[in-house]
């Protein structure tokens, strides 16, 4: 049996996605919690792997088991197990097929058609209190529009390397991207990119650099002229991860995957 | 002179508002780094106090010294030394009126017309992961326009009794409530009422006993009973913590009170 199952959790308290020495990664939880739940011990493969400090409205993990258990029963008996600020939402039962490939059968990571992020920034003179930990920052007035007008340089196939970090472990920089839109909404500027995949920092990079042209420290030639570069010590640093959400994950409708229910304010 | 600062938190490290030997309160971190800013001890005066766990966007205090200051280098100077979920976002000073009593001089707790509470209340067969500590939880779906309707009942003067909690140490528990309602915003239930003051966990009592009748287990004619009655026994149980804001306190016009600049998703 593999099972997928659907995931939110504030990265706030986790050193990451990914499994540590530590036991510090949002996976060693999951996993820690699965293995309880079927006294067996699990590893889980994720659609996207989210750094220290960033968020998850829309996680997709699987993994295999023997055990068949119903999928309420996973939702309810995983969570009961699980830290308060990370939520199985829903999961979805995929029987193996026989002798089946990885494109026979559905794979979390494999199986993604694109994955989603968005940046929420706070624009306003006095950084996040009560919003600490969730939305970037940044002082000074940003002009929005000519950041939405810059980022549709970034849609369409490219070599990302002038957004990816040194620790990147993607085997190619080449990356499709759909979706780049940059809007308001009140005090907080709205960031939402959709990608084949993204390469380690690069929304964090890209946001940075956008940030430059918003703030008209830069204009959007030059952000084109950066992403043309390939080359990373040309745009702006690495912004803070605490507005950093992965925010859909895309799967062919055949795979019959679960959406995810709208959980915040609007 | 009298300084009046405008302030913003997340209640889910503190122990609430007020002071406490342990020094765990809001008011204990903010008067520590006012008495660091000034180099001098200062005490300060809220409008409203918080329980543990509650957060505010608009919480008013007031305080006196004779170290005056520009009003951007309060907001600066004391945003350097409060931790980081703890924001100053505005500061105004009076000058003091010679000779005049508290109500010629403005009073941070004594001036304020109305104080306003939201309480957003996540409606999700799944507790918060991503929004833990940010909003209560109900897992059944609830009847909203059900709520609103009895909501309206708590509308005007009332000897607020039951939805008062036995450590409450006001002197009246009789309070005005000018509005409030019941309304749906994606997956989350969002109730605000503006009273001229509230009991100690009257809002909390209020949604309590307000979800009794969202979830069909009583009815609006149960809950006006329950106002009616002035017994605490005979509502719900008080509702969670997480998900209460102090969101706003409202002045007379006439003592130019800066506003709080909109700092969330609208």
């Amino acid at each position: 049996m593999r099972v997928a199952l659907g995931l939110e959790y504030r990265g706030t308290a986790y050193c990451g996605w990914q499994s540590q020495p530590s036991a510090c990664g949002v996976q060693d939880h999951l996993e820690n919690a699965i293995s309880a739940f079927l006294v067996s011990p699990i590893r889980v493969v994720c659609a996207g792997r989210t750094d220290t400090g960033v968020h998850a409205r829309a996680q997709v993990v699987h993994l295999d088991t023997p055990i068949d258990r119903a999928e309420s029963a996973w939702v309810r008996g995983v969570n009961a197990l699980l830290p308060a600020d990370i939520r199985v939402l829903w999961a979805r039962r995929f029987p193996m097929v026989d002798g089946g490939d990885d494109t026979q059968q559905f794979h979390a990571r494999y199986s993604a058609r694109s994955r989603s992020y968005q940046y929420l920034l706070l624009n306003d003179s006095v950084s996040p209190g009560l919003q600490h930990g969730s939305v970037g920052w940044f002082p000074v007035p940003l002009d929005v529009s000519a950041m939405h007008i810059a980022a549709q340089r970034v849609i369409g196939e490219h070599d990302f390397s002038a957004f990816r970090s040194a620790e990147c472990q993607a085997k190619s920089p080449v990356k499709t991207m759909y979706e780049a839109s940059v809007t308001q909404r009140g005090a907080v500027v709205v960031f939402d990119f959709r990608a084949s995949a993204f390469l380690h920092h690069m929304v964090r990079n890209v946001v940075g650099s956008l940030v430059y042209v918003g703030a008209a420290r830069q204009d959007a030639a030059w952000f084109e002229n950066v992403l043309a570069s390939k080359d990373r010590s040309r745009g702006a640093p690495t912004f803070a991860p605490d507005g950093l959400y992965l925010s859909a994950v895309e799967y062919d409708a055949a795979w019959n995957v679960p959406p995810f229910r709208p959980r915040a304010l609007p």
